[in-house]
């Protein structure tokens, strides 16, 4: 049976982590570290300055799981170096709200997806796109079943993470699945600045998406016409394309000048 | 004259921001956002759940300074949308230690370069291939600005952040500098177990680099053979090589199974 470790950035107490347990526990071998409280926005954070606590736990249909006190990406680290042996597959979510476009550096739920990489195992990054308080996660969580199975019947490449956006419609109302690539995500009016009640300053991240022209085959434009979005993502960073135009730059005489 | 936005993940501080304001300040003006203590290892973090303090300070030979209660990337993202219009350059260092290889998603310093680039400007980040306590910034601080000047003349691509590793070695004993792609960088015995005055076990991140085989271009062997290691690195996570390949397994009738 396949071995999976699941983790999530709403932490182990979300609706998300639960219904993707509840039903990934039904066709693999499941394993669950997830943070011990709610780590959005972490991206692929990790705690260098203080001792990591783990508590070990019961949850149903899982063989053994975690609760963590770091970030996702120290659940990963931490699961796949000292809890857990050969894990086949890492499976990160179900996020409760969209990761979408440059938004997945930002986001924990896919940074643990590439630290699953990191360490040696595919991975799946899975996002509910709602905002709402108590979204239903029922088929997102069956859906990424039916990948799985996909990826045991044809495989994967260990090299990259498959991020699903899932729209929070009814099962019928989804129009299909699109393959997609990362898209345009900005955001306006980013800070909010504040008075505290003396009378300082402060700052708190809000701001609005801006709407704005998407590629046919963006994540964005797909979610929002009510398809699945999958995109294959990867961590290879070096910019290939600039490596031979750089190196002409910087002759044997550059250090001399 | 270059509107520079400096910032850093080891905190306002640092002796290697400290030495890097030193020198820009000469060839532009100077702006400095950065977090008011160590932040390494935040990765791409940003704080959603609590309000960020920023304080102006003055710092000699910067037009306008301030400390932000903040990660790296909060410090960048807040400065160029709330306190500095038209940025022309990032540069983020000169961080105490190396960012090579995969190290770099888990780094403060290329994350905070990375911000400049979505937020619209290009980057530099700037590190020290140094452990050591106290070590000598300026031929680091120096160097940088001879990029800087490099790109006044010849321009830098507004996606791509240029990521600089050197030597803490005696100017005259750098053999030169190599435009490098990302190495190969794992550890080995990542966590730490310990069992505090209770007796209830925890974990600590550290771990020994492993000696592994790298390309001849690789930036850890670079800096490793005494030259200054540049990477460029870009944001585009998707992996176009498999969109195809995916395209094929999803076909019309995949959610009607």
């Amino acid at each position: 049976m396949m071995k999976i470790l699941v983790t999530n950035d709403d932490g182990i107490h979300a609706k998300g982590i639960n219904a993707l347990i509840h039903h990934l526990g039904e066709i693999a071998e499941l394993y669950v570290a997830a943070p011990d409280r709610e780590r959005s926005g972490t991206g692929h954070s990790i705690t260098v300055f203080e001792p990591i606590r783990v508590k070990e736990v019961k949850v149903a249909k899982a063989k053994r799981s975690w609760v963590v006190g770091g970030t996702p990406v120290d659940c990963v680290k931490l699961a796949m170096s000292r809890l857990v042996e050969g894990v086949d597959l890492v499976v990160s979510g179900i996020n409760h709200g969209p990761n979408l476009g440059t938004d997945v550096l930002y986001s924990g739920t896919v940074s643990a997806a590439a630290e699953g990489i990191i360490m040696g195992a595919p991975a799946i990054a899975v996002s509910l796109d709602c905002f709402e308080e108590d979204p239903d996660f029922e088929y997102a969580a069956k859906f990424t079943c039916e990948i799985i199975e996909m990826i045991k019947e044809k495989g994967i490449d260990r090299r990259t993470i498959l991020n699903l956006n899932i729209p929070a419609l009814k099962p019928e109302a989804i129009k299909g699945v699109r393959i997609t690539k990362l898209g345009v995500r900005n955001y306006e009016n980013l800070f909010e600045e504040r008075k505290d009640p003396r009378g300082n300053t402060y700052y708190w991240l809000g701001g609005g998406i801006k709407e704005e022209q998407q590629d046919v085959d963006s994540d964005v434009l797909a979610v929002k016409e009510g398809y699945i979005s999958i995109t294959p993502i990867h961590l290879d960073l070096t910019d290939y394309r600039l490596l031979n135009e750089y190196k002409k730059y910087f002759t044997k005489d550059f250090l001399k000048k």
